[in-house]
């Protein structure tokens, strides 16, 4: 494992990490092609935050948050920390404490790979966390890792510099060149979705405003009445 | 997999699906011979919801959504929309949209075996919903499965027209023919149950309530008292 | 398994196992040395509770609650109800009328290595409860187990009469014999966090505070700038 | 749960079971449209083994065999017993003794959603065995089931008399009703699949054979040379 | 976690471990009263080995192998090695060469909570392995962990001195102090069985040579023929 | 999801891939720093297999086998096919056919997410096989995907080009700009491990031969004698 700390990389700009965060995971995830995100495991520690930021990584060893403590250092106004490591573990690397440091540094939230912890005081402090899990489990800080290199989490590339957007949904990554468009493309998204929701209180059948009962029927898909299905003696 | 939509099958009545809902998972579970339950991994998408409702069946390919499009259609009011997936799958098949949709006509809540997302609407609209997995993931409209055919969750057949009774204990099926015998069985249980809470309250023992002194006798059980217990050696 | 009830074992103090539910799990757990956590399996039934309290433990055969009502007679006020299987199991073993006897008799919570159900009730009664699953699965009185042995659960050994701390973070053991020395190392921990806290609330860095910057030289650590980072190719 | 023990069903031929079972589960699960498998969680205790049988089933309590008991003297020759637990379970409900005596009556395998022990054993027996887990856990004979009822194992619905066929590819179940077309069909995509193998070992591609170049087209599949893709900046 | 390397510990007769060993893991977990059985998740790194041997324990850090080279120098002729983590971990903690170093003190196997590696060189060694996982991931040499102290895997608490049983259904322990219990039951347990195995070839049916069929009637199982169920409209 | 396939992208060299192969994961892994292991998910289909390739990458939907056919096309002698999928699935996307269009094709193995079936006929022809399951369930061919782009499979990138090593212990993948030093560090590690091999072999303590004795002092490890650990009352 390479044991750097990579200093001043360049970030997409703060208030797209906003914005982004506040069209939110699925939107994004959507508006974007279907990519980015780091799938179900990664869940908030309480519920109803919603943050865009740009990633300052941290690679740890299973057990040990020393590199955190180099990461908070490299943490700007606007960013997220996203914490992996080198193997799975459930550790509780982050806490109370933590947040308290990156809190103070205008970091937006924290995702790990691992584990979290003193959740009821984060969840007082209202500062947002993602993880895999739950744990009181403590850790040493013995071996080196590295702060601001390409982190893989959830089968997800995490760029220092990235957007990281998460809600109740759970986490999606935007790589930094991709912002722009993401943002176009976001908004684009929630006029359709505005559009189609109206059709949809008005009784419009995703059927109809889709076109798909052609595609149904390309598909070879029947309609069969209850009792003539009954009486083929299906089961 | 057969690509059909059954349409119009008969369906418990809405207001006995209702009054099961009423009495909540567990308790009919109990009172139908603890049969019909989905198991654990079918966990709400925010707390605190409780409903009974006639059951829409839709039998996706994992990572599709086409045939929920398809079983809207078909959903009434009193309805409980029930997916599952022709294999393993956290895909996040379901959001706000169809809750849009579903709540027009008059539908009750949503089970799936795959994955949920929107997860903060849903719960700012009140649209009930379980699943197995929260996931933004989103979906295609590619390949044909079924409405209204009798599909697997959680090891329990549900079959259209079933009564779906979920709540924050989960999830249960109780087959349409089973209806008047759950409703009349759980209330029976609701009467012992608040006899037993009244006995509880008031210092009695389920050992005494139960009679179990005599099954402990005769399954062997002893009484040791700490001191004997340690004298042993016991570990 | 043997087949046993222990009756009265001694136990740690009640107003020490309160002292120790109020530190909460995570600094008893890092006061201790890191040790005696059940891990991330053991979550809460609902949010926000937090209790210390002496073990009574029961043993039950998967799907078979018998021995928890015989541990029901064995609770004094301040004890909290600390369950295993001889097997896994996910089954709802306990609810809303065992939470009632116990409240009765001045129990504190409940732990589970099984599932629990009966969500909302204990929610609305303020009963704790911790386990590794919520589910409304019944289980039947068929098959003897033990009460008041030592049993593990998520790797911890509990033994009757040894403090159980839990909280949102989870679920931890403090073996009897420790709990004087749990008490002054959280309270020393308590002091130590409220310094730390105060101090990154200014800006120090835990670097500097926990004098980390001479390790990561001893470790190899280099601090790179983005630029040259990019131009030796790294990916 | 029903404690019902049901005699005589019909079953499928036992020849035909046994075509069925040298066809093999992936060759019969595509010819009847992709349906009937039961997942990959279920496993041969040892590898190399084949067989297609006409299912008896048992349906246990968790870390209960009472039932498997009962389903013995239920067993033909020809027959495959199938056995369910009424909760998620891995305990070792079956091994070498239930073997001898099965083997005696001439049953073909075991296919078990809970554990099975004796491995070694069965291998040396040339006793066939599926299972979710290998587990020596032993069990009681205290709760009631049932024999000869459908059961639900991975997601399929088990009914005594239908084909169950497996291998090293996992378990299948055929619907006692469509064997004849199973029959037919599997040996259609056998006589396919030859003809497939010689194209593929001549050199054609699945591309060509299969037609699916327009697909990719009318996908909006586009080919791009490495050094084009590279200029783009991809990532 | 205590940092401490426990020598000299008392251990089992290493002809009793050999002994229990040679009866295998699911004879001698029924003898010892179902207790003892480290689970389901330890499986053999390949099949067919079978050993008893005393415990030597170590228990480390997460990703760390630090305190298996402690441990090998405290292991003697007939003892196996039990490796601990003092958090979930699944890396590659044990591979060849300490299988090399193991082999040559006349050590019979190794336990593993976490995983192990070189499983083709450990195969082809002969050496035996038991483990939750197979992972070719590294470890470091940075944390101090502890030597032949008690540590719990999978739910069972091992001993230095206990005598270890492991085969290809998994691993159990037998305390020291029940070793002659565990010989003398498993020795009745396979004659036992051995004459079980004889009635079972001869065709006597479980239920009657365990004297089931009261119990059945006790618990109100009915025999009904196929027909008389179906017209009950049972499903 | 890009639907691109990429052609023609540099590849490291296949012998250099070979010998990489040779070396086999676990000493790969160690030498290149202990990175690019894809984790204990990903195992083979059959034991004994062992090769090094370069990788042509394929990203599927779930349920979808679509652009593994177009991948096929891609694929040149030396080569070994990766096959990620776009969201987690279990489904056997791999099979005989295609491992006979491979094989035709000089391809040497081939590493799915997903799963893989036919493992009898795979383990018969001698194809490697590793994969996160074994199912025979069943794909279509409807939705695109892309062939050649970079994948995520287990936390690790693969590249197309890169080498792909896989045998008992796993799979890793060695980025193509890290083969030569790869290879280099490899054979040194090979050289050092036969010296540590023969030391072990003549009864050297790796305590010694890895100076280790220091940093137990550095960590406080103490050597306790039995009997004086028992005095303390520990447990």
């Amino acid at each position: 494992m390479r044991t750097v700390v990579v200093t001043d990389p360049p970030r997409a700009g703060v208030d797209d990490a906003a914005a982004l965060g506040d069209h939110g995971v699925a939107t994004v995830h959507e508006a974007l092609g279907r990519v980015g995100y780091l799938g179900p495991e990664f869940r908030p520690a309480w519920p109803g935050a919603r943050v865009g930021g740009t990633a300052v990584t941290a690679l740890c060893w299973p057990g040990d948050n020393l590199m955190i403590h180099v990461a908070v250092e490299q943490c700007r106004p606007g960013d997220v920390l996203v914490v992996a490591t080198s193997s799975p573990s459930t550790d509780g690397l982050f806490g109370e404490l933590f947040a308290t440091a990156l809190a103070r540094r205008g970091v937006r939230g924290v995702v790990l790979a691992s584990g979290v912890r003193d959740v009821a005081e984060l969840r007082a402090m209202g500062f947002p966390a993602w993880s895999r899990a739950v744990s009181a489990q403590g850790s040493v800080k013995a071996t080196a890792g590295a702060v601001n290199v390409p982190v893989v989490l959830g089968g997800q590339t995490v760029r220092p510099g990235d957007v990281v957007v998460a809600d109740d949904d759970g986490v999606m990554v935007v790589p930094r060149t991709d912002v722009d468009r993401a943002l176009t493309a976001a908004q684009a998204r929630v006029d359709k979705e505005a559009a189609t929701r109206a059709a949809f209180e008005a009784g419009e059948l995703g059927l109809d405003r889709y076109g798909l009962r052609g595609r149904l029927d390309e598909l070879g898909v029947e309609y069969v009445p209850y009792e003539q299905w009954v009486e083929k003696g299906a089961r």
